[in-house]
């Protein structure tokens, strides 16, 4: 990747397929600000690509040879350093709703579609994902599978006071999007970069919001292979 | 209240304990543009007393002339009409985490103080109280404060994303108040004025924040009767 003056080290699975949510967030933030970025493709055994940055996890944003890593961290980054009035709109209460997306949502959703994340992996990833995943959850991959309409209701549960809000506004950040948008909005594109599993109806709003981002900067979340 | 150019109609229990949470998310607001106002007490029963707002719920704000009701308009009608430069940040996640308080916070918590709101209410207010509450939640308010213990779990678990949040900084705004914290103060604000109910350890992030929140603007949400 030398030549690339920003390089956004990224979760990759089979074929492609770019399906990290925490990435996500950054894509989108990086595309608010009309940022060019040359992507890296990481998988889970990767490590060794990505101990430059001094620890195990994407994304790694590497801006100028500055390297950055965390979402919250990169989105902060990019706000501070990049045309400020385009803001990310990190106050207010977009850090709870990070907050919320990373303890209560993804978790949530997480166990209605992983058996669909392992078939995307990289074949050489799934050991380490089973392995990880079994040990967080409890569970097998087969029963969370098996578990899926129960989980679906948790899901459902989860999202209403998403669904109540998006009935008043049309974004999460108001009228126009900004960084609790694309918190929100990775959670969403993960599952449908690697799972058919349909869990909203078309009436809801939270499907018309999810149109409205997949359509954002170029149709950039809706460029890459996903589900409908 | 004639001669005051802006009054704010608020709950008031006995002993004029001015205790509900979408009336402080209000004063909250008021104090964070430096802005007076009187303050105006509506028992559950003066329905007539508000009739003129053309709808029967507190908080009502009447600025010079101007009628607004329900927190969230009053917040932006005074966000947008004085010292924009003091923003309350009604962006970003703000109106999540004014949902979330509403519909995840507020419940379990009122389950917990549902008991202490009703000894605190003036007692032409109680019979109102008590058959809509009991309707509302399925249950007798003498059950509800029976399950206490079990509801007390429940809360803590609801706090728990609220009070990584805090661990990462000193307000759910970011660095200084805005909007999103008075939200979410308003709840701890109606329990504390009401309730002896002691839910929070004092190492506890929450319980810190709570404190800075209390000392904010001369001390405003301390300088009423409440409980330590």
């Amino acid at each position: 990747m030398a030549g690339h003056d920003r390089i956004l080290y990224e979760l990759v699975g089979r074929d492609d397929r770019r399906f990290s949510p925490h990435c996500w967030r950054v894509r989108m933030a990086l595309a608010h600000k009309g940022l060019e970025v040359a992507t890296e493709p990481v998988r889970y055994i990767d490590k060794d690509k990505i101990a430059f940055s001094g620890q195990n996890l994407v994304p790694i944003l590497v801006d100028f040879g500055e390297v950055i890593y965390d979402s919250w961290s990169i989105a902060k980054y990019i706000d501070e350093n990049y045309y400020q009035e385009r803001s990310l709109l990190l106050g207010g209460g977009t850090r709870f709703v990070s907050h919320w997306v990373d303890s209560q949502l993804q978790p949530v959703l997480a166990r209605c579609i992983v058996k669909d994340i392992y078939d995307h992996l990289d074949p050489a990833d799934r050991e380490y994902f089973r392995t990880s995943r079994e040990a967080r959850y409890g569970k097998t991959i087969d029963e969370m599978h098996a578990d899926r309409d129960a989980n679906e209701l948790n899901l459902k549960r989860t999202l209403s006071t998403v669904r109540e809000m998006l009935r008043t506004q049309p974004f999460v950040s108001g009228k126009a999007p900004a960084y609790a948008d694309y918190v929100m909005f990775g959670a969403f594109q993960w599952a449908r970069c690697v799972s058919p599993f349909k869990f909203l109806d078309e009436a809801d709003p939270i499907a018309s919001w999810r149109s409205r981002m997949g359509r954002l900067y170029g149709s950039l979340a809706n460029s890459v292979p996903h589900y409908d």
